[in-house]
């Protein structure tokens, strides 16, 4: 990666939206009041016809580009938006909310349970990708912006932008939709499994009465255990060859019982790391939104529910993405094509970077979301 | 599977064999005193040239075919082992040794350290393959036997089969390793991780200290969730589809935060139930076996390695193994080729079965192994 100044001219501000009105879920149940966050770049142009919404992944956040100052890392898409990047803030309105159930401002898990000062925990109702892009339209609707110029998300992000597309067919006009799913297969439910398995059994869990301030200064030491499983499935085995091959560290003896290979090091850093910017129920409750994904639901079959598409639908997959194969954006192309629908592409992206690619290998895709985009 | 009949015949018995020799390691430790259990199926012919040597994976034992009275699961490889079966037993005189390291039997981490009664725990040495050969070997000098027909392995076991055939030439007529490598990769070794790491997390575990009379009940729990994220690896996402898709409990609502998706029970029931008959500190011990494993210790190359082999060998993969994947076994048999040694065969199976193939797949390639065994 290329060493970058850091851009400030974004002048980052994290909003909060509050909302009385009650928030309908798939469940049957509601919340109420709540909280969305979020962030914006570019401006808004005059007959609003430039916004483009940002779906961001499981444990992503509205910060998606750009730093606030005294940041060391920018917002986890800011190869991709920005200042004549591919989704360009000179001319687009971008915003990106952080979705219902996560932790960066966003009611979640970890919210009082209005007029509580208590949190949810687990009386927070379970949340699916249609809840998160209802909560969504719902403040695009507030902020007086009636339709979009385009959404782009990646892996959940992804699934949100799919989902978007068939609930709410017109309302935007160009839907990109990264490394993602139709539905959610046993592979990633495994594996966001042992996430599950690895919190709940962690004793400074509590049943989810852990207070916030008792795991701050390390984190939850059995979510970090998880993480690394999901950071397995976020790679491929040739990125792991590629990046780490049979790397041991110089200071292991190679008969040492915890010596240590390069690929364990990068676990545990990436492990221990995030359970201190991430908060345990939350992520339980994301991770069950990702399992129960399934764009079919409510129909007869994923034609009927493709069958709703109005809009540009563009897919875009990733060659060694094992969490969300090629095979399954292609189930969505090959149905598209069944139906007769023709407003799509799909595309695979030749890389070896597995499921992290939409991230980190930005490069071998921004020109294609800048012609969607521009086209 | 089909439902077979309990075959008594084999009147299984456990050895166990003592040595007081030290037993050198390739770490420059020893074992000493030290046991070996087996168990031999079949009769030893006059002149002793019908012996097949069976080598186990991770948590195998020596217990690879037969019940012993009472047993409802037969041992590991009983589709494969047995009278009129691939590895006849009417005509081969077959054994399989507990490994070193392991909780079966022979010597392990939780073995007394003698003359104490206080079990090694960590201050076992680390043990690698070529220790759990070498162990082997003089089990056999000991029983006289100074040559094999044939050593067949698969997975740890097939790491072992390989390791034979080059530290021991000629030791052995033909050598079968299936569901193996030549080298552990870093994605195998990030499997092994999240056990480690989950084992080590739980307060259970007390850093190695545990008693096992305090774990018996329901086994270390930390390890549970590390078997999970072991029975992913030993899968695929194809067979995960085909076994479990997204099937659901019925009894959950689909909004139920814990309602479980089949491919969750499956992992929940196989972490579970392991851990009630695995010791912790021996998955340790042997985890790092696998995961410092490599063909080409001691020489310049793999090339150097392959070339001091004198015996049939015979590779087998499994088409959607994606832990020891088919490349793997394809780079030996390449090596094989570049440097003109032309007595082997490689073969890939088929299999959307994944790694687990090699144990659940059988009639795939028993047909193969009697070919070659009698051949």
């Amino acid at each position: 990666m290329h060493k970058k100044a850091k851009d400030l001219s974004l002048n980052l501000k994290t909003h909060i939206e509050h909302f009385t009105n009650p928030l309908y879920l798939e469940s049957g149940r509601i919340i109420e009041p709540y909280d969305i966050a979020y962030e914006t770049y570019g401006t808004l142009n005059e007959d609003k016809s430039n916004v483009i919404l940002i779906c961001h992944a499981l444990t992503g956040s509205h910060h998606a580009a750009g730093y606030y100052e005294g940041d060391r890392k920018a917002g986890w898409w800011d190869d991709l938006i920005g200042s004549a990047k591919a989704i360009d803030t000179d001319k687009f309105f971008v915003i990106c909310t952080n979705t219902i159930g996560s932790c960066f401002g966003s009611t979640g898990p970890m919210s009082p349970r209005l007029p509580s000062t208590e949190p949810y925990r687990y009386k927070f109702p379970v949340i699916t990708i249609k809840d998160m892009i209802k909560a969504q339209r719902i403040l695009l609707d507030r902020l007086g912006i009636h339709s979009l110029h385009a959404i782009v998300g990646g892996s959940m992000g992804g699934m949100q932008a799919l989902q978007f597309a068939i609930t709410y067919p017109t309302f935007a006009k160009k839907v990109i939709s990264l490394a993602s799913t139709h539905a959610t297969t046993p592979w990633a439910i495994a594996f966001n499994k042992i996430s599950q398995e690895a919190i709940l059994k962690d004793p400074d869990f509590k049943d989810g009465y852990y207070e916030s301030e008792d795991i701050k200064a390390n984190g939850l030491v059995g979510m970090a255990v998880g993480r690394m499983a999901g950071h397995i499935s976020f790679l491929s085995p040739d990125s792991m060859i590629a990046k780490f091959g049979r790397e041991y560290r110089a200071t292991d003896g190679l008969y040492e019982l915890f010596g240590k290979f390069s690929i364990e090091t990068y676990l545990e850093y990436n492990g221990h790391n995030f359970v201190k910017w991430f908060d345990p129920l939350s992520y339980l409750y994301i991770m069950k939104t990702i399992n129960i994904f399934d764009l079919s639901r409510g129909f007869d079959s994923l034609d009927e529910a493709l069958d709703k598409l109005r809009c540009e639908l563009h897919l875009i997959s990733f060659k060694s993405d094992i969490l969300f194969r090629p095979q399954e954006m292609q189930t969505i192309a090959n149905t598209l094509k069944t139906i007769g629908y023709s407003d799509y592409t799909y595309t695979m992206v030749d890389s070896d970077y597995g499921h992290d690619a939409f991230l980190v290998e930005v490069s071998k895709f921004d020109g294609q979301i800048r012609e969607i985009l521009e086209g």
